[in-house]
């Protein structure tokens, strides 16, 4: 960082300015102080589970990747599963087809989609290992969504809200909407081992 | 966050504590200021691959779930590839047998491991998938360390040493050294798709 001689009276505006972009960043883009955006107990898992993914935004996406030898083949890449004051528990990915992951899908549905506390910030000095701060892994079926569909047009309205470089992304790139249409939810948010929780309880939380 | 009344001197020293934690964090535990924490340039793949397996300490690892279908099951795990001075390319991982991921590995070895530079808070505003936001998925095998062997004795340091609580971890959860033998390596680190990067040149950069 560049030296700078300042007057003494700009030292605080700076060091406040400082500090509301860097906490900004720690806690995630779009992490609320009240409404959805307020971590619910560990205890409540679906609502747990449903906080977790409305409140990040990108993650790892997994398909079998064919060509090496049928391994899993994880990805990282960015999502949305709603508007940021209303997620759906759905995510929905927009992915060029020169990317493996995209052609994998097409080929082999079986998919997984996983998430950590720890790019919220909100783990503290928590290893993201400790199970105590929070992951989940939505295991299913990655599949394109038909462009001209309405779900599309709610996809894309998601996924630019959250991401608005996204809309300027080069069209020769044959960027595509998928969707997770998720069939297992593997929830650890405190001791104790994966939390109980249904597609169906997720889904309606 | 509560409603605090102060002195007006001691807001520029509470700002300039919060903001250095803040920024401790932005930044990553283990990103340093020269040295191996420079980041390479894009251009040269695998000093960039083995900059950013080292700067890292998390990340996502995959593995086949037969108990899914033979799902690509990923999983946030938390890593080291040597001491915080010294990488080696290699991850190391500490796993419980009490995971599906260990136990995966055990029946199936095939995994890919997945690291986003956005962790790292190195890719400033820059949106996750786009390309000048590095991201690396390590494909191969995940073998269990014999624990007896001088190579677990290097890789407990290794993990320990980045992840101080590890060591603390309950015995009775049966954690076991788990590594990745390397066997392709994808990494988007700039515009024009994948970078040409074989495993001898990684490991040996």
């Amino acid at each position: 960082m560049k030296r700078m001689v300042m007057r003494n009276a700009t030292i605080p505006v700076m060091l406040f300015f400082l500090l509301c972009m860097f906490q900004g960043s720690v806690q995630g883009r779009h992490l609320l102080s009240s409404g959805p955006g307020i971590r619910p107990k560990p205890d409540d898992a679906a609502h747990f589970a449903r906080w977790l993914v409305s409140q990040s935004f990108w993650g790892d996406l997994s398909t079998i990747e064919s060509d090496l030898g049928g391994a899993p083949f994880g990805n990282v890449v960015s999502f949305s599963d709603g508007t940021p004051d209303k997620g759906t528990g759905i995510p929905y990915f927009y992915l060029t087809l020169l990317d493996p992951t995209a052609r994998n899908a097409l080929k082999d549905q079986r998919s997984s989609f996983t998430l950590s506390e720890y790019s919220l910030g909100t783990c503290g000095k928590t290893d993201p290992e400790n199970p105590t701060c929070a992951k989940i892994t939505l295991t299913g079926k990655l599949k394109m969504v038909d462009g001209k569909s309405s779900e599309a047009k709610y996809a894309l309205t998601a996924l630019f809200s959250k991401h608005p470089e996204m809309k300027d992304w080069p069209k020769d790139h044959n960027f595509q909407i998928f969707k997770l249409d998720i069939e297992d939810i593997f929830l650890i948010n405190w001791f104790g081992g994966r939390k109980p929780l249904t597609v169906d309880q997720y889904l309606h939380a």
